[in-house]
């Protein structure tokens, strides 16, 4: 039926969709029901401490024996920059003062915190099938001992030489993230977006490069873009916000409202919410200082001093200060649940690549 | 055997492959061959007087009978700006001194003049079976009098609106112009180079948007890529920069070996060589004044004060000044003529549908 199996005999899943995920918008319940319906469900663990990393990966396994992903970054943690921090804060004041915040005003920020020993263990602990990295991979001797439970390691590559890199160092396959894609780039090696590849420019060069299977990410969010995916040699598909449509995403109204009307191209990368690249739906503050800013503070710092502005403005049911992260495609999905969802692009897929080559 | 006939059906060729204009890259021996080999094959006129451009075509008609497109620029002409034009060589002054040259140096620069009244009569004594505009379309009174020649009219859109635009003024077919393409990007409606869709994104959402046949263009190289189009729902495709490996490209060694080893990370939009954003392959001039500057002439006319600095550089060999348009699959294209180039992929791409759907 597939007309490449590599993924599909290395995870041994049913489909071959990658539930993204998505830190901070998606969790057990929409892992639990993408791999139940017969996909690589994906449970992001980089915004959980280890408890709740641990009680959430268990939630899953209780609801689905089939494959899992958990995933998690492995960015470099933050040097303590004061000087920088009180530069971006004075680049916010005015808007502190149009909120009447006085400039000490702190509000709980999201952490990201990088793949460490104590994440290790957890993953030992329960040896999911697939741990998927972002931002490289962790050091060797962490990775090795992941490897050594015997699950799969994947992880994103924005350009050919970042997927020859998580190659040679024994990715089991490589997640080619294009331009389009929505949230955090994976980008390791470079730091320049202008000159990212696209999804279609990626995607062949990347499986021409790779000797691994090759899920496409970026742009995809229907049978169409599932059926391109495999046209351009992939092996499987890595869909993120089309899954933000379906009730199992844990994100606030504002965000699905905005993805509901979202054009294709009212979104840009910005660095200013954590500090480095991600995609989202323009909004007033990216608009007015960003989308990129020099004076954003490093990952995943620079969101810190933006989140009382972002609880002001959501109380009062504005998204102008949110992170309000989307790929190109929003205007794509529709609103069926996770499980739901993984069938119907599986189906639409398969029907249209029969019909592309009768 | 194709799966969609509808460009196929509207414009009359074996092959619903259009061989790219490139103006200054491209021109009556690419065309004829493209044509020839049952591709729509392209002639670039945004740089030719209205002789030449009789000639050209005039000589295509003489190679081959087949379908023909004539491309043409509709920009608005630039006002002069004698202190942006200052600035602009003052910019530049430091790289003036490096070669030796006076400040007021001159060297001939390419004319990239829009259609007129003067090239509708071209269009009108010719009759080519299609005409295709960059840059959004001709007032209509000149957009009438193509039309009544009874050829078809595209033009490029980069986003969803500029392909409604584009659509209920007529055009026939709409040209989705991902992110990934070489050359100058064909966006009219918008500026903001960083909300540009990428392929994979814009073209299904282009077709759900647009009641014509929709080309996708930008990164697509090579049969994977086709096959990846009419999975998005394309009816056709545009190709460039497959077609600058061909010997029929009319570019110069620098540009030819320049795109033998180029990667597809090290490509970006400029507009440092005509005032809007193009995609070339990254040297020296982009990366220390570029790849955008908020201080180059609008189009067309920035390019005039490097075209000094091109001459001397490229006398030594160095295409450090030189536009080397590449879109982001460059590393795809192979060594054959434009005609074998042309029918090698429309079979790779129909026996790679065929492989998908069995």
């Amino acid at each position: 039926m597939w007309p490449d199996r590599k993924l599909l005999d290395l995870i041994e899943t049913e489909l071959p969709i990658v539930q993204a995920p998505m830190a901070g918008a998606s969790g057990v319940e929409m892992a639990a029901a993408a791999s139940a319906a017969g996909g690589l469900g994906s449970l992001p663990c980089a915004m959980l401490d280890v408890a709740t990393a641990r009680t959430q990966i268990a939630s899953v396994r209780q609801q689905t024996s089939n494959p899992l992903n958990v995933n998690f970054f492995c960015h470099e943690p933050a040097e303590p920059d004061p000087e920088r921090d009180a530069a971006w804060r004075s680049r916010l004041a005015s808007y502190y003062e149009e909120f009447g915040l006085s400039a000490d005003t702190r509000a709980p920020a999201v952490n990201r915190a990088p793949f460490d020993e104590a994440m290790c263990e957890v993953v030992e602990e329960f040896s999911p099938e697939v741990v998927s990295f972002h931002f490289g991979l962790p050091e060797s001797s962490l990775l090795d001992r992941v490897k050594v439970t015997g699950c799969k390691v994947f992880s994103s590559a924005t350009t050919v030489a970042e997927a020859k890199w998580l190659s040679e160092r024994g990715c089991d396959a490589i997640i080619a993230q294009g331009w389009e894609a929505g949230g955090h780039r994976g980008m390791f090696l470079t730091g320049d977006i202008n000159t990212q590849p696209g999804t279609m420019a990626l995607v062949p060069q990347v499986v021409d490069a790779a000797d691994v299977p090759v899920i496409a990410a970026g742009g995809i969010a229907d049978g169409r873009g599932i059926a391109a995916a495999f046209a351009l040699g992939a092996s499987g598909v890595q869909i993120g916000t089309a899954y933000l449509a379906t009730p199992e995403a844990i994100i606030t109204d504002l965000h699905r409202d905005a993805l509901k009307s979202a054009r294709e191209d009212e979104t840009a990368l910005t660095n200013i919410f954590s500090g480095r690249p991600a995609r989202g739906l323009l909004n007033r503050v990216m608009r007015e200082i960003g989308p990129i800013s020099q004076d954003a503070p490093v990952f995943p710092t620079a969101g810190g001093a933006l989140a009382p502005l972002k609880a002001e403005a959501e109380a009062k049911g504005s998204g102008d200060f949110s992170s309000l992260w989307s790929g190109q495609s929003a205007s794509l999905a529709r609103e069926v649940s996770a499980g739901e969802l993984t069938r119907q692009l599986a189906e639409e897929a398969l029907g249209l690549m029969r019909s592309l080559g009768s």
